[in-house]
């Protein structure tokens, strides 16, 4: 399993290569699976179905690691929130603006209806090729808190950042308890048969720099050391988008085997800066794909000579988008393995 | 001018203080003033009420410096797109989908047009106090032409990324032309009266790490450039807000005097990263002097400490929002001069 002997250490000639949601609307047999579920919780918790589409982008283009098919906000979910999934218009959450509103169910409570993702991991992992890793994944605390006090996404993220402000306690508990469900569930995934874990810190950006600490890196580090007091040894992917020049820090003080880098960071500034010891997972520009051609050519040229000295995972600076022509993928494929 | 001397290079004791949009809907006097005007635009562009709302912050609370108001959509106004603003949506500009669209108009017809923001800046120094700075200020290209193709604000800006992967030759010409327009608009400030001129680029930010050459620094070196062979040697802020880690080779690549730091800047790293001749404006996070109190005087002070060592002009992260109580501004005042 070259991603996994990447993650642990090994320099390899060629970057491995995932695509964040590989698995998704750009593909056509995934929509077809996608139209025998009236809603999307209900498929990211039918395992069969979630095994199907994560399987699919791998037999179509053979990538070197798979990602589990289910959602971020499938936490605030089982943690008895309102959650819908509005085509068109994206995730519409009932919202908080009092952590008393919480009822915040049993840890047993909580796995039990995530079960299904466990199942998807297993029948997932059974399935694959040996030689393709299987991660399992997280939204990380600060990212879901946005999600539950806006009520879905945002663009300037005011309710989420004005909560750190003028209600610190509140927020320290919130992300908190969100922290504990976070490493239940990454928990879960293990040992369900995943081969890594990611932690998407979304929205990382949107915290005011005086608070990433508290926010950002302390939280990122208690659910790191929790999952490995647990026993829990499987490399760790995280992607805090958005930190830029906060990434130096960030690096500097998360024991993570692998970073994720989205396209408005400067490569050549993160392959110089970042230390050297982590992997280093990215970052063509969603829409450089949906480009395709000489654009996408140098790109892709520019990121394998950036990355040319430290070890590197081809990906993604953000998700493919559903615009992206399949064929792309292809072009993209044999351009890194050519 | 103690603004226009730090900004010339002179150390001070205690920074100069203005708030980004401080002539706003957070003062009562303003809104009686906005109401007297149907619509925005032509609010913008009746000199007596621009002047009026740019002396109220001034009379009110004493600003080492006043911003001309006014607002960066007047440019692609001022070259026949149709913009409006919509109360609670924000602005909507007709959308350019292709270059051909663009019917721009001669220099100075467009200069003509513009004439009320020349008055309003004249008039506006005629009645300011001789220690108060007067900014003149336009939005860069990137920032315009991003409410040009999106049609508004955005949250991805995917439309703009994609014209800079897809139409590499008509982005390079609709910044080319917006570039020449700003200019002309600037010039006109500065001829009015303006004591130093602003150049906001407010979504850059949202430019793919591969074209911040082409699409930021080369834009604005053209900008100040044109503006020193026209012998306009006004000092210069600007704000390439989002750029982060980029802000390195910005600040070594682009002759400004001063930069506007965004509050998701790491500001230590700021002070210890970027070209040291730079004055640094910001970054108190606008929520924060929502909240006030004991979490705004901590990151006052933190702000206070952080600069001490390098000039340093005390400003927010972005604009002041609506909801923010002007007592707190007041507070804010009291707590840099005291």
């Amino acid at each position: 399993m070259i991603f996994t002997e990447l993650l642990n250490g090994k320099t390899l000639k060629r970057p491995p290569v995932w695509i964040m949601r590989q698995a998704g609307r750009y593909l056509p047999e995934y929509k077809e699976v996608r139209k025998s579920a009236d809603n999307f919780i209900e498929f990211c918790l039918t395992p069969e179905k979630a095994c199907e589409v994560t399987l699919q982008p791998i037999r179509r283009y053979g990538f070197d690691a798979s990602i589990i098919f289910s959602d971020i906000l499938l936490i605030p979910h089982a943690m008895g929130r309102e959650v819908r999934f509005i085509p068109g218009t994206g995730p519409v959450l009932e919202k908080l603006s009092d952590i008393s509103q919480l009822r915040a169910p049993a840890h047993e409570d909580f796995l039990n209806y995530l079960k299904p993702v466990s199942q998807a991991v297993e029948l997932t992992r059974s399935k694959l090729p040996e030689k393709t890793a299987l991660i399992g994944f997280s939204g990380a605390p600060w990212t879901l808190m946005t999600y539950m006090l806006e009520g879905g996404s945002s663009r300037d993220f005011n309710l989420s950042r004005q909560w750190l402000w003028s209600e610190p306690a509140q927020s320290e508990k919130l992300l908190q308890i969100l922290c504990d469900y976070i490493v239940s569930f990454l928990s879960l995934q293990a040992k369900a048969g995943a081969n890594v874990l990611m932690l998407f810190d979304s929205w990382a950006g949107a915290v005011p720099a005086a608070r990433r600490k508290t926010v950002i890196i302390d939280m990122h580090n208690q659910i790191i050391s929790d999952l490995r007091a647990q026993n829990i040894h499987l490399p760790i992917i995280s992607f805090p988008k958005g930190l830029s020049e906060g990434l130096i820090e960030y690096c500097e003080q998360v024991d993570i085997q692998a970073l994720g880098l989205d396209h408005y960071t400067d490569r050549h500034w993160a392959a110089r800066s970042l230390r050297k010891d982590i992997a280093l997972q990215g970052n063509l520009d969603p829409l450089a794909l949906v480009t395709g051609g000489d654009q996408m050519k140098a790109e892709i040229d520019d990121i394998l000579e950036c990355f040319s000295n430290r070890r590197h995972i081809f990906n993604l600076g953000h998700g493919i988008v559903p615009q992206t022509p399949p064929e792309h993928v292809s072009e993209l494929l044999a351009l890194l393995r050519q």
